[in-house]
């Protein structure tokens, strides 16, 4: 970091209706991470939001009377060119390709989730060339930036860069910051005085260890079978006996594999209901907009605390403080591997804790592998090194392993029905599967 | 191997059906492999078939002319005294168990098969502490001797003898012999001239090369979806564009895994008709029995060879030949994996190429390892090292992880209720999980 | 850390000379470090100077006004009871036992040294067991207690202690604390802004980087031929050409393994004069005490600063500090390998930077291995393990392959020659090496 | 394998005086190993004796009425092209350059000895080049032929065409197979009734295991202080004590390691009383040559099996022999680690037990690392690492770094100068380090 005259961020899919909340930390923060030039990009479809969302971003800055210029473009390559960090929230395919993600699955009797299992994986496939299409700019004009991604399955995404690319990233979720800010709220203490440590691949991970004013938590909180949860995963309680003798808490994404009977019969019944996360997410997205658009707003409007991405925005600003001054404080990001888990390669993304230095984040040993975790972890890190590559290279027969390989697919046969009805719904984003080079959004 | 003036071997479950056909192999071997005493060992109520046998293996010793004392007991411990080799195949709660084995897990919805799922662990929690107490006595009588394990779960209780005794074993399993006689009477060459390179756990490997007179035949093999298979596996055809993306042959246990909803599909409907797979065998024990005890005859009659067992003394020769002699030859055995996967713990069983020097057998590197194998190898051998820790502690909670992350377990709530069904109906044998000290038959 | 009323403190040879910066130490931070008991141990012939020291200790405290209770013991047991903190600081044979150290090899044509090579092996000889005698106590009195071990040689104590007792302990050096003074000196900017990644074992590492607030200034630093140094150390300049291609910058007692003919030629010369390192020590002791016993006196003397153990005191509070309180802040600690150096064992002791947290420190990944420096780090390590074990046994043949296999010594006759007499000269300390159970001071 | 007709054979260096030998090997074992075209390949100032040896093995074919055809040629590139095996054995620079190897390091009190130390570094330098270059012919014109070296240092030329290029090779020594003749003769048995586990690197191994017809005899054979031995290393006994702590027989070539100082004070001797290894080799070879030269010499003479390289061919043939029938014995090889030594990098060459499979040799895993011998493997191999990269990038730093950690240089400054000596001695054969491509022979 050797910006001395103040940062250059660039936002692509700028126009989310997360960026409010990114903008007020950079607002909040701006002592710490001096930018100077916030580039909000986005592509031409999104191009409505964007301005909404910009002219928002442009009244919080005025308001705050900090020196930030807000730059709202259709020209990635402009808004990179010579970046401090890039972060990436997108949505190839936009809430249509969502909706598809969640449903397709259902019809063969399997979990329709949008970044685990058929669903997350279709949104590999779409997502994966896109973000080596940035990584590409990147390399040429912005060398030494650090690209910041949030877009999922973050796991999967942040590996293929590791893999295809010499772009330094980071991949991130709130998962982990959701549960300190809940156990913090939990013993009423301030959210650096809890310790987790984390083990796994991000959206499966088990927690290990929680300590409260250096004091250990766990065993009070695997007595609670509601576990730690989120608002876009279904609650359901945990067995009571298999947390006792699992030691380690769960992330409410394994409800997925560990309740796959319960999880599916209610996905089934409310897609047999006509309900559809996809729209309802797209619902709540409207209303923001709405709420965006008023000319006297100058601030996040609390209703954007409400969705289901709550503190992506704290973990990313926190992500590029640590960088930037090298504060070697530890969070929870997803990273190489290198010998940290050592039965996966040393090149798999993982999600562990780690010391953020400023020259990127150094993972931290994990104290305790649960052992009952591993296979699970290994299971599904083949999945996604097989969908990887076939998000790369468009090889129906690696799409074909991946899938089969994966542990909530029932058989080959179902792999190869199910791969073919996706892929051919998901056709107009899957260049590299149809003899086409990828042309990208 | 020090015993110059002949060796001592005991057969541990010598009254079973297969013995005539290990008897043979000492008799057509004896050169190579001086046998001077067999002992035949078995229990109580096994001891009508033990006669049987034993008379048989006294009249086809006595009709070779060879120098060989076949004795017959019920007390292992004088059998086992000063032995070179003990081998042992048996089966703890016998073929009832079994039967129980393989219907509990169907009205789960589960895949009930006698090694491989539920069934599969409910055997090895039978059988682990029975061969325990065995390595005891060995440790004892007989701290040089080479146990030859066929016992299955034959991964499981070697892993299980590895990790808790101290005595020198292997576990062993007639499916890679099987694999190379299959593709020498294809190819009508001798099976020395067939090389063939497997991958992974005790009926969960892949054939990853095969090389017929040192050329390479996988490309064809991989052709046929038929695969390789055994009268015990039901037959099934393979999807062909997955097997040529998969690159490797997979055992045929390995239809359970990739063709979950077929393979219960076909078990449920047996089971609907009241086909039970333990009965048939019942019958055809008694058969052979009855055959066994014509004192006319005085050699292995040939409808032994029609069993799922096939090659299962031939393999149980050749390797106590190899062992004896030093002869340095590669054979597919159930060893310590000590870095030859080295995403699996040093000391878990795995099943590879071995060189069987004097001194036991030494794992070949392998020269590819299927990346698309490596998430379900480690997801089976986690579940059977909680398993086995679970057979030796009887602890519970050890019980319900293992059958929670089995990988054709559907859930944690249905694993603790299936759990909790066949424990009780193996209540009988599994003194270790109801509070009582192990007290073995 | 669970001492809600204070911290129970015990020093292992509180006789020390450097006791009082200890003390000063406790007093600066007794905010975030609240000691409460501060036991001062000593063996018998110590017990002067433990009177004395322990006077200047309460004296300190009553000026500063603080509820510290100051004890002076020859009962360790009694120190060491329900102890938090242990820390050691002992010289077993005392100077004279230093004096033959540094000597003997010298007659040999071999470097004399305290702590590097033969000499760093007698002191690890006599030294182990009465280490491991403490940790015995420890684990029956004290059994949650950290033990700090600064006695020499640091790495090799601590890997004996990770090995042999089930001790929490780990291991300090006050070089890596002197680097980052002596750089925060050159740049003019405080210690925390200074950044170095230390990789290596005790007293043999090599510094991969240098950030001085956030700025690389390795090829800096590398220009300086003076390198960095301390006083215990003879000064001489590094060849430019070397230390450019060596990319990092070596610890001043890497001189020598670098520079062992010069190193050895000045030993001999001084020798010849008549200077005696050990003797020069005793002398500034000496001087020492007298300025302690003033009844005048209630703070630290400036004089204590120019020994050779500067910081020393400071790395010990430091560490209690970051564990008692949770810091997570990154020290360079000796601890166990655990796969930080892939190429060692994982129950080497190391030196690397570490993140303190309330649970023990853990090791970061390095960012860069010196790959010059892996053989000499192993070749070191090697002899490290055979001299603990015959430390621990008191095996001749283990003694005489740790010598015969030092980088330092020319060969196995040498080796045999050398440690007859040094055993010989030491068979006071050496119980175990003479047929008999080893008695502790 | 597929060539049916009978095989090609290149010999690079062919006119060397061990020709004879191999020659002998393949009219002996012309039925497994059907030798079809053999070409001698040597450079134009070694026509002569081409020519001569050439000669000599046209008669002895033309006696054995063996279908093979003799070539000789000095164009490489034609001799290379469509082989089915490669064997490399050359000198580059002659026995005037191994004079000056021997020789210049003497001068600054170091051991000078062809393969060990820097006179083997100064080899590896000129070398490896000319090594990479027929691994470049190789590469274009018989990609699936294998490359048999016996060029010295053999582990480093292995190791530089393993990282270098893509050819398949194998490093030959005879030391092993010397070792076995010794036993063999020792106890009357036949050479594949001696099984001998060697653990380490080229010039650089311990026997961990010998049995004689299954009967382990380390115990005696430590017992005997002449060591195993060969005539190009002068004989010494090894310290009784020392040998018996070791468990394990060191090779002859450890004595420049273990008795560093006893075996320069013979160099020293030797060099002072005038007497030059090289020029005694060169008189030998002479006399050689004098006898190939007599037409009426239809067979390799009896005289050639007293020079040092004995059993050389002898190990090609079996090696040639073995690949080609994929014959699954065991030879003690040069080959890559992958894991076999854990300590040591993936791609770093090995000498140890191997598989001989007709897809190429697989490392045995070794049943017993002495641990003794960790750290001077690791010393030496960090030397040939960065000696390998020296050799084709011709960095000047990476010299000085090689020979500055090679474990019998004394210092830096010793290094330095005596590379600065032996770099402008060998400059006719280094272009790399004096700004020129280099020009091989």
């Amino acid at each position: 970091m050797t910006s001395k005259q103040g940062l250059k961020i660039a936002v692509i899919g700028g126009g989310s209706s997360y960026t409010p909340e990114l903008v007020e930390g950079f607002i909040l923060h701006h002592r710490e991470l001096p930018v100077r030039e916030l580039w909000l990009v986005d592509i031409e479809p999104g191009l409505r939001k964007l301005n909404i969302v910009g002219s928002l971003a442009k009244r919080m800055v005025e308001k705050s009377g900090l020196p930030i210029e807000v730059h709202l473009t259709t020209d990635r390559r402009k808004a990179i060119e010579g970046a401090d960090f890039v972060s990436t929230q997108m949505r190839v395919g936009m809430l249509d390709a969502r909706g598809r993600d969640e449903s397709i699955p259902l019809k063969y009797g399997v979990i329709g989730q949008e970044t685990t299992g058929p669903g997350g994986m279709m949104k590999a496939l779409r997502t994966i060339p896109v973000l080596l299409d940035i990584c590409r700019d990147m390399e040429e004009l912005a060398p030494n930036a650090w690209l910041l991604n949030f877009t999922n399955p973050a796991g999967m995404v942040t590996e293929a860069i590791l893999k295809y690319s010499n772009v330094r990233s980071i991949g991130l979720c709130n998962a982990p910051i959701g549960l300190i800010k809940q156990t913090s709220a939990k013993y009423q203490v301030a959210p650096d005085r809890v310790y987790a440590e984390f083990v796994g691949l991000n959206h499966l991970h088990w927690v290990t260890r929680v300590d409260v004013e250096g004091e250990d938590k766990l065993d009070e909180l695997l007595a609670d079978t509601a576990g730690y949860s989120a608002s876009n995963v279904p609650a359901r309680e945990w067995n009571p006996e298999f947390l006792q003798s699992l030691r380690a808490l769960p992330s409410y994404y394994l409800k997925y594999f560990y309740m796959t009977d319960a999880m599916l019969e209610e996905q089934l019944e409310s897609f047999h209901q006509g309900i559809n996360r996809a729209e309802v997410v797209k619902r709540v997205e409207e209303e923001l907009f709405e709420l965006y658009s008023d000319p006297d707003l100058k601030e996040k409007p609390k209703q954007l605390e409400q969705r289901g991405g709550a503190f992506y925005s704290e973990a990313a600003v926190n992500l590029m403080r640590s960088l930037y001054n090298g504060t070697n404080d530890i969070q929870t990001l997803n990273v190489a591997n290198r010998g940290t888990l050592p039965f996966l390669p040393e090149d798999a993304s993982i999600e562990v804790n780690c010391v953020v230095t400023n020259n990127g984040p150094l993972p931290l040993p994990v104290t305790r592998i649960p052992r009952m975790a591993v296979g699970l972890i290994q299971a599904v890190k083949t999945y996604e090194q097989l969908a990887i590559d076939a998000a790369v290279t468009g090889d129906r027969g690696l799409a074909i392993q991946a899938l089969a390989h994966h542990p909530l697919v029932p058989s080959v046969e179902v792999a190869i029905k199910m791969l073919d009805e996706m892929l051919e719904a998901n056709k107009e984003y899957l260049p590299q599967f149809f003899g086409k080079t990828p042309a990208h959004p």
